[in-house]
Formats: C-alpha cells, structure tokens, sequence
C-alpha cells in the first residue's frame, strides 16, 4: 500500500536525524507533492505516523515530530516534575483550577464516598519543552486536607504540600492504564484537535496508613509517554 | 460537534444494554439514515467509538460492539489462559509458528545476545471468545531450553512447558507499554483494518536465578485490554 510507503519513508527520516523532534513538517499539499502522491494518500500516511506516537498534530498550526517519549513507572514515587527531570526534560504546570465542590458520580465512586460529598477538585496541565502532554484532574478527599486551598498549588506540587504541610505520603496504587481519544476542553487545552488519541491513566492513591485520599485521572497524548516499570512476580 | 452527539447516542445505546458486545453495527448507510446524517459525520462518530474502545471493525465484515476489556495485570504470574478464566472470559490460543533462527536485530537487542545467536521465535495469536484479540511473539534464548521445539507449543503454554519441563520459572519482568497501530500480518491474523489503534506490550523476562530467558512483544486489539495494577512505593 502506497501510503504505508511514505510512511516508511518519513519514519527512515526521523530515524536519520533528517527530521528532529519538535520539527514542523511542511504543508500537506507540499507534502503531497514531494511523495507525488495525493492528499488522501497522504493523510493515510500522516494518521499512521500519529497512531504510531511519530507525529502529532497542534490544532490549526499542522505536525510535528514527536520528542521522545517520557519513561513513566507508576511503581515510583508520583511527581512528575522529578520525573521529567530525571530524564532531562523540561517539565512546566499550568494550575488551571483549584476548587472545594461536591462530589460528582465518577468521583464519589473512584473516592468511595457517598454522593455529594465534600471534595477537593484541581486541574492542571503539565508540559515537556513549552508543549503541552497532559491533563490532570485530581480529586481529593477533604477530611485530611483541611484547608488545602490555602497552598500554593500553581508552584508546589501536590505530593510536596501534603507531605510538608499534613505529613501524609503515597504508600500505595491501585492505576488502570486505557486508550481513549481527546475531546472538547481537554483537547482544546492541549492544543489538540478533537479525536486525537490519547492514553489514560487512572490512579487511586492510598497514605502510609492505608487510607484512601486522592485519585486523578490523566489524559496524556499518547505519544508523550511510555509505561515501563519492573515487577517481581510472586 | 454533531458527530459527538452521534457518538453519545450510539454510547448510551451501549451502555442501556440496548446494544450488545459483540452485536454487529447496522451497515454504515443504515446508520447515516437512522442518525439523519452524512456517512462523512458517522464516520467521525464511529472511529471516535473506534479510539474510545466502544466498536471495533473487523475487515470486511463491518463493526461491532466492544465487549469488557480483559484486566491484564503485568506484574502477575503471566499467563493468558488462566488470565482469561479467571475473568469469566473463554480464551483460545492459535499457534502461528515455532521455529529455531538466526537473531534478528530487534531480537538480539532484546534477549541481550549477540547479533545472529541461535532462539526460537513463536508466534500465537490469541483470542477471547473466538474474537482475536492479540498477537504474540516470544523471542526465547535457547541454551536454557534445549529440544524446546519437541514439545507440544499448541496446546501448552509456554510457562507451563518451561516450569514442567525445564524448572524455569518467571521471578521477574520489564515492562514497556505504548500505543501504535496495527498492519500487515499482524492486522490480517486480528482481522482488523490497517492503522486500526493498538497496544504493545514488550516483556522482557527473567528466571528464578535472575537470568534473562525470552521475551514477548504483544499487539493488542486496544479495546480488548485494560492494563491494572497494584504497586506498593518505597
């Protein structure tokens, strides 16, 4: 097939170093003619390359070349601040809200709470080099964050404000790891147009006491990550 | 977005138990009909469906209803029968091929060999419910295993074959996992349609001594998996 062609031939140029990661490609109808193909061909070939997490597309600015993807161990502790710099990317979080609001049905039941109970709800995006990789949404349970809101949550993380200011740890995870696509305010915040796929990440996260305390839910661009960790088996 | 609207339609279809898993979709000039709308916006609405896991096609034969994905979890005793039972689901395992060859590049970088060592490469797809749902292919080093070929690889498994017949147990794994799409051999044996969205997991697995001693690489059908976990932090 014509268009698994081209996206072979795009793929031996990244791969070469001709293209670089962040790299704007030309226009789909430049693009299209340099293969001597047509457009619907390449679009065929351009969707493959974003399915396979090569290329990603910015809403209304075109494609690019996907950076290396972010090694991420949901086994380790959860900050991605450290994470990203531990592999010398240039990681940035965008508070978008912070709120005390009643539980809606999906938090109650991901927090085991009974409905319109008390929580905490904070979105943030988080960035690698100026692009943005993921929307997160935390909800927390408000009886061991008393006045949460007070903190400086667009320049602390959350890990750091529980555990300097209430003294509480992750101790333990239960995640759930799903491919779904991107749609409305979350693609919109990462400049992606509707559909775009995404990876999902849930994550129920318990204190040192077994307690359950928080639980977000992560919508990454599915070519910003890769899940990598190691198990010993019983 | 109107297409959206299709989408949540056809979703609480779904999710009212009106529509059934594995239920084959009206003809996509049907559906346009009973939706009011073009076949360019059903096809928006459907391959929405298709990235959120709801639908998948199968080639030539039109599209279905997702059934529950398998949880698969990485850091349990891996095996995909007892897997599958053990969710209530009927596994069927298909073996493709089992042969001794020369490393490939790819296999050598895994296994930690050197390029054109000796391994046996199998090949198995395997399915739920006579649905195929993921295409394995172990890359295993032969000296822990000699005569591995003898044994009868269609109706074991291969932990069951490496524990049974070698005393070889797996202690530990890497884990990698990644979206990508599906194509050639591997979309034909899953009955999909190239570039339909999958997930690959890469495996690498250690015996009780800590010794690497194969590898398996897995594309599956992205609907048909949730990858669940539990960790514990340090």
């Amino acid at each position: 097939m014509q268009y698994v062609k081209i996206k072979d031939a795009i793929v031996e140029q990244i791969d070469s170093g001709m293209l670089t990661p962040r790299q704007k490609l030309p226009a789909e109808r430049k693009l299209a003619e340099s293969f001597d193909t047509t457009r619907v061909t390449l679009r065929e070939a351009l969707s493959l390359l974003e399915s396979e997490g090569r290329i990603y597309r910015e809403d209304r600015r075109g494609w690019f070349i996907s950076p290396e993807p972010l090694r991420y161990d949901p086994t380790q502790t959860l900050n991605f601040t450290n994470m990203a710099k531990s592999q010398n990317r240039t990681p940035k979080t965008e508070l978008l809200s912070a709120k005390a609001m009643l539980a809606t049905k999906q938090a109650a039941e991901l927090l085991h709470l009974p409905p319109f109970s008390d929580i905490y709800r904070v979105d943030r995006v988080r960035y690698l080099e100026d692009r943005p990789v993921v929307f997160v949404t935390n909800f927390i349970r408000t009886e061991p964050f008393a006045n949460l809101l007070d903190f400086d949550m667009a320049n602390s993380s959350l890990t750091d404000i529980y555990r300097d200011e209430y003294g509480v740890t992750y101790s333990k995870v239960k995640y759930r790891v799903s491919t779904t696509s991107l749609l409305g305010d979350i693609a919109q915040a990462l400049r992606a147009t509707s559909g775009t796929p995404a990876m999902m990440v849930e994550r129920i996260n318990y204190n040192q006491h077994g307690e359950l305390i928080d639980c977000d839910i992560e919508y990454w661009r599915h070519d910003a990550i890769n899940i990598e960790s190691i198990a010993q088996l019983d």
